[in-house]
């Protein structure tokens, strides 16, 4: 995978930007610039429509009772084991693996096993997290460890995980193999990810970097992985590969640095969060800890305070304003700005590598629409 | 995987061994009427020594403190990070996966990489069954979970997992794509054994059937998987590996009825285990099972203590005479000469797969000298 980290170094804030703005700063659509109009609607169906089926396949391979607690977690039935309707999120990653194998000139539906892998993988992830966490819900719902229990929640993600490999692998083609490389590396990077998550949170202060470092492995990896799978399992040669993982590395780091802003900035109405949900439980996302880096009165002061909450017993019970109060600071200190205009030019990378990868026009459109999805969304 | 699992219809016991003797009945060896003599010493010895240096290298290229947790798990380290003594049990598997690549023909380094992604999977399925089962101690040592925290066991057991693969499919091979596919079903089942461990738990009964097919999940699978991988790297064609694969589930099969006489009737100094171990953790082993199905008055007798047992607020507090007396029951129900009974079954069928493979004779000699000692060891 290619990283290809920017160096941090040069770090500045913007100025602040408007106060009492809900929705963060977007980076402009670069769609009308570029010609092709494309429906990112449609773009997210398809790839939802082609790889739910042969995922929902792969999960009935289970053995009961992993069968049910893995289709409970993917929300097709409640707790007490009636249909439910599948939300399952936008589903970007199984659109990126389908557009990407019509990035190689093959099928979409060559890239279907690879879709369903990505997700795989991305599941296996969230189940194993949520229990380490702690965290009790996921889109509104108990997660799998506070229904089903942890020893349920560990062995039905090591079998996702098990069966992520098997999807790819079973096709027995050297491409196959490929592809099954190449989602190891990201998995590898997935768990490093949580592993700085974890050391992080022990910890009072995280660096810009390392930050970005970790939502690098969080975020931008498996999204890499997703941007290539298709084009591997169609025959794409390494070089091609790496540009699309580049694509999807950056792509990931926009999406995780719009994310950290609607983690605090974003409407409840959109995102189906609480109001300044991550300043809630004390993450150190990219807006906190770019203001703590940025220096200055404010600054400074915003050090104090998430200092003095941090042993602070009363923290459950902070009022709204206790939290708009830390917010106006970040975003005082420049952390909001930063953020924004750090997705910007993630965005600006991802669509540089793509215009590397020699492919047809539309889909090149089509990847263009979904970056700036990615970026401009407000939930 | 040949799975093959011979129906436990006819079941019959095989009336009382001999009363007072610790050791187990043995299968006969089955290498001096085969000619070759074999040093099974020096075979484990070597593939000790071939796999231990690629294995730590592997798990170094782990993040901290990742790296840590898993050399603490292999025994390479203790709790306070200073060098231990590996000690790391018999190594069987990977004697089996360098013999395996011998097996087609090749080198025994061409089965190394074989043999690490086995070791790899089999410690990433103990890190979260010691978790799942809350088992304190592993080799007299504390779990990483005890040591370290659930989070961590979670965590370096996934990365193990994701480690097997890596080692695998960066050879970048067919053979090492087909090798990773069926060492992704053998993790399957592995999987799916540990699954089936947890909700046999709960349970009052488990059929002689259900116990046997646990325990080839939990053993079997990743025996054979040892036995194939490295002629399937060594380029043996699928026919050749499934054959292996019937050797070393059987061989497997086998291995876990000793353990499970063992686990009764061992000597504490030969197995580093307590007396009675598997009746003090109310393990739902094979002789205890047998012994539930046999019928007939002493099986009776013992399904109303084990009942009364799993009720008994005193249970931790029971004598070496109690103890003693439920072993004696199991075997005048005749459950320990029926798994020492199978285990010299499940041996000859091993050795009848193994009669169909054609490779040269001194690997055969060492195939055959490797299934004897796995049953005629006393610990």
């Amino acid at each position: 995978m290619t990283l290809d980290q920017q160096p941090v170094a040069g770090f500045r804030t913007f100025g602040t930007a408007t106060r009492g703005e809900i929705v963060p700063t977007v980076p402009p659509a670069s769609t009308p610039a570029r010609g092709t109009a494309v429906d990112v609607t449609a773009l997210l169906e398809r790839g939802r429509t082609l790889a739910t089926p042969v995922l929902r396949a792969a999960v009935d391979r289970l053995a009961p009772p992993m069968d049910t607690v893995a289709a409970y977690h993917f929300g097709w039935i409640d707790a007490q084991g009636n249909p439910a309707d599948a939300s399952g999120g936008k589903a970007v990653r199984p659109a990126l693996a389908v557009l990407s194998a019509e990035a190689a000139g093959a099928a979409p539906e060559v890239g279907v096993p690879g879709a369903v892998a990505v997700e795989l993988v991305h599941n296996f992830s969230l189940l194993h997290d949520d229990l380490m966490d702690g965290d009790e819900q996921r889109r509104h719902r108990d997660t799998v460890w506070k229904v089903h229990g942890p020893a349920q929640a560990i062995l039905v993600g090591d079998a996702l995980f098990a069966l992520a490999n098997e999807v790819l692998l079973e096709l027995g083609t050297v491409e196959a193999g490929r592809a099954a490389r190449r989602l190891t590396t990201a998995s590898r990077a997935l768990i490093d990810g949580q592993a700085q998550d974890i050391s992080y949170e022990q910890r009072d202060r995280v660096s810009v970097e390392e930050c970005l470092e970790m939502e690098g492995n969080k975020t931008g990896a498996l999204l890499a992985c997703a941007c290539s799978i298709g084009a591997v399992l169609g025959g794409a040669d390494d070089a091609t590969a790496d540009l699309l993982e580049k694509y999807g590395y950056h792509l990931g780091l926009a999406f995780q640095a719009v994310d950290d802003l609607l983690g605090i900035w974003g409407d409840p109405k959109a995102t189906g969060k609480q109001t300044w949900s991550d300043l809630r439980q004390r993450k150190k996302s990219l807006p906190v800890v770019a203001a703590l880096a940025a220096g200055g009165p404010a600054s400074e002061r915003l050090g104090e305070i998430l200092a003095a909450d941090a042993r602070s017993s009363d923290f459950a019970n902070f009022s709204e304003e206790e939290f708009a109060a830390r917010a106006a600071l970040i975003e005082e200190a420049g952390g909001r700005e930063w953020t924004a205009e750090e997705a910007r030019r993630q965005h600006a990378i991802a669509i540089e590598a793509l215009d590397a990868v020699n492919m047809p026009e539309q889909v090149r459109a089509a990847f263009t629409a979904l970056a700036d999805f990615v970026v401009a969304r407000k939930g």
